[in-house]
């Protein structure tokens, strides 16, 4: 596929939920159409695409069906099985292609790439035994954090270990299965940059946000983060260094530590990423549509930030305050339609404009 | 219905075109589905939508399904049969309501009612006959434009009129329609008022557009308009006592023209309006959500305008210019995914953001 793909065609999405939802969202203002792949019931996202299949990832006939009915395909989350991948990508383009997908699904490849890019990462160990995982404290030190190298997010699948006698607790609360373990990282706060590249090879990349956790969810992104200049360029040059090598179509989240000795790489998302949402008030052109240009073959858009944004997630309990943040002047309310509040569920989130400039 | 629809409602949208698809966007921000109405197949708004159903207005039972399956009716164009709005009213409220839409079809109706509030319209007559039209352009004179009462849009049903003796021929032109005839107004330029009011009584209106019509279509609107701080203020008392009159719910678009002597009332629109998109890009929350919050029981948002704009409309052959705007600094885009281009066709529009304030 190297032409960009007219208005009308379908852009055919890996995922139903609010990243899919707002990918749809932003494919049709682009006049395309979207088909949702997704095994669960009444997906966020298919409340705004024209069509929904329902079917599991290991239901070769669906995602044939699937893909002979879209014109390219795309996805909202990176753990997409091997086999569904290849049953896709026989009839039509996955985009990011597939080496985005291996370096990513995996923690250890992932950091193999970044260090073998020349990039800094925290110092880590493979773990695939809990005498490995005793082997990589000596090494590696406390407090240090194991994390399964596959499936992980929103810090599920991680046990933080803060001396080494809790070894044995900690791999068996992670249910022993290959991880690694990252030691501590002395950084002031994380930022992440929203990267996106087109087919055509070039690259834009949105102002780094600064990133807030809570219970190891994303609770709030800042824009503009606090960043000298050069650690500014630092980021841009350290993503576009990373989605050049992967040959990378589409928008990727790169998140970073700040640390008195420079910008350490956190982890790296192959798709649009909840620290980017504040693009939607902040930026002409926001980060779903980004993606689905450069997805669609379409040149990048005007993505430079005209407002200062903090975006705050919305999580489970945070829903009663709807009513009360629908009165807030400055507050653009984005929600999922999700049918069920959860906690640590996200359900929406919201857009505030601190001032704009231009 | 006097309760605030929780999130996980939904809207039903008579009409299936771009005002109906952008509205069904808005809604899903909200949290709300969306279920299309719509006589055409494949609709514009359908693409976003969670349902659709694809019948004529004079199918009751289709009607009666389709409002028993949704929680608000409310519509994307004015000229809805009376016999459907009875058969949905008898099963949901419609908003904006019903004397909304009685006065708004009928061109007579409207200026009547227009001039009953004391507002001032251009000079008119109502038109029934050839000798009504003669006797007519005896009291309103030339040049002047004969409009059918009801169904004209976007120029269409309208007869331009230079000198006395070409009543035969304009007449004949709008098929002999019970109409109106209206006097020529010396008016500098035209703005609109796109103003909201919600179910509690309140009313917010977006900062005036200025508007340039080509060939009768709307081509491009202009934030901020040119206005006088009296005008501006004039022309948002006017668009608040016509929805206090109507006891309005939801977004109008009241146009009009800008003389020497003041304001006098073009038109009104019980609808989201053309002349609104700018305040997707211009405003926190724009005039779909606006409406979609007003017909759902909710608060009105800030539409505060904190961007100058213009939108610029893409009409039929303008769709060949997409991929230049696509590469356009501080550009916008928002295609309607319609199949077929046509002359005179809206199939999108770009809103240009110019500079941005706080």
């Amino acid at each position: 596929m190297t032409e960009p793909l007219p208005t009308g065609s379908t852009i055919g999405i890996l995922g139903g939920g609010q990243l899919g939802r707002m990918l749809s969202v932003a494919a049709s203002r682009l006049g395309f159409t979207t088909h949702i792949y997704e095994p669960g019931a009444n997906p966020p996202a298919g409340h705004v695409a024209d069509r929904v299949t329902t079917a599991d990832y290991d239901d070769i006939a669906a995602l044939e069906r699937f893909a002979a009915s879209v014109d390219v395909i795309t996805y909202e989350f990176e753990n997409i099985p091997t086999a569904a991948l290849d049953a896709l990508e026989a009839h039509r383009s996955i985009r990011p292609g597939r080496e985005s997908l291996r370096v990513s699904q995996d923690r250890l490849t992932e950091k193999d790439f970044l260090s073998g890019l020349g990039l800094r990462v925290a110092p880590y160990n493979n773990v695939e035994t809990v005498n490995d995982l005793k082997r990589a404290l000596e090494t590696v030190g406390t407090p240090s954090i194991l994390k399964t190298r596959r499936f992980g997010y929103d810090g599920k699948g991680q046990s933080r270990i803060t001396s080494a006698d809790q070894a044995d607790q900690a791999f068996s609360d992670i249910g022993g299965a290959p991880s690694v373990l990252e030691g501590f990282v002395d950084f002031t706060h994380e930022v992440s940059v929203i990267a996106a590249r087109s087919a055509a090879g070039d690259i834009a990349c949105f102002d780094p946000g600064e990133n807030v956790h809570k219970d190891g969810i994303l609770a709030t992104t800042t824009v503009p983060a606090r960043l000298s200049h050069a650690q500014r360029t630092d980021a841009v040059l350290m993503a576009a260094k990373i989605l050049n090598e992967l040959n990378y179509v589409g928008v990727m989240g790169v998140e970073l530590f700040v640390t008195s000795q420079g910008l350490i790489v956190n982890e790296i998302a192959p798709r649009v990423h909840n620290s980017g949402h504040w693009t939607q008030q902040g930026c002409n052109v926001d980060q779903f549509e980004q993606h689905i240009r450069a997805v669609a073959g379409w040149p990048l858009g005007d993505g430079a930030r005209y407002a200062d944004v903090v975006m705050e997630n919305l999580i489970g309990d945070d829903m009663d305050r709807v009513p009360d943040i629908a009165l807030e002047p400055h507050a653009s309310l984005h929600l999922y339609g999700k049918a069920e509040v959860k906690p640590g569920r996200k359900m929406g989130h919201v857009n505030r404009v601190i001032a704009t400039k231009k």
